[in-house]
């Protein structure tokens, strides 16, 4: 069977976005004075084969959470959904 | 009032995506073999102060599709909700 995964990887609270910060700036100098806070995170997809979600599912969390994600400064979300 | 906008921005289908195609190289040689097509999407998130939500909307629709995403290899999805 096969598993469409999303993870949706962010950086800390509180942690540096240089990449927002750089944006905002451009779209402050732009004209749009009303954005604040711009915050850049990585939505990664992928294909998983699994015969039962939870086995599937663990898996994607050992992937994010280890590979696709970096503990010490990025928190991570996990979402498993059967592939059409 | 404050609202919080979420653009998520992917690239086309068909749009080579090296970064996908480099962590599942290094996913694979990683001992995770049962992952496959993986994509790389950004996940930008901002605050912006507006009266009603139609014209928020307006704008973050006009702020993604001109400047946050490349309307020629990426496709784009706002999300507008207030801001708590």
């Amino acid at each position: 069977m096969r598993w469409k995964i999303e993870v949706k990887v962010n950086l800390k609270e509180g942690i540096l976005d240089p990449q927002g910060s750089t944006i905002e700036k451009s779209l402050h100098s732009l004209g749009y004075k009303d954005i604040s806070k711009v915050r850049v995170g990585k939505d990664i997809t992928f294909f998983m084969e699994g015969e039962n979600r939870e086995d599937v599912v663990k898996r994607a969390e050992e992937t994010a959470g280890r590979i696709l994600a970096n503990p010490v400064i990025e928190d991570y979300k996990v979402e498993v959904k059967k592939a059409n």
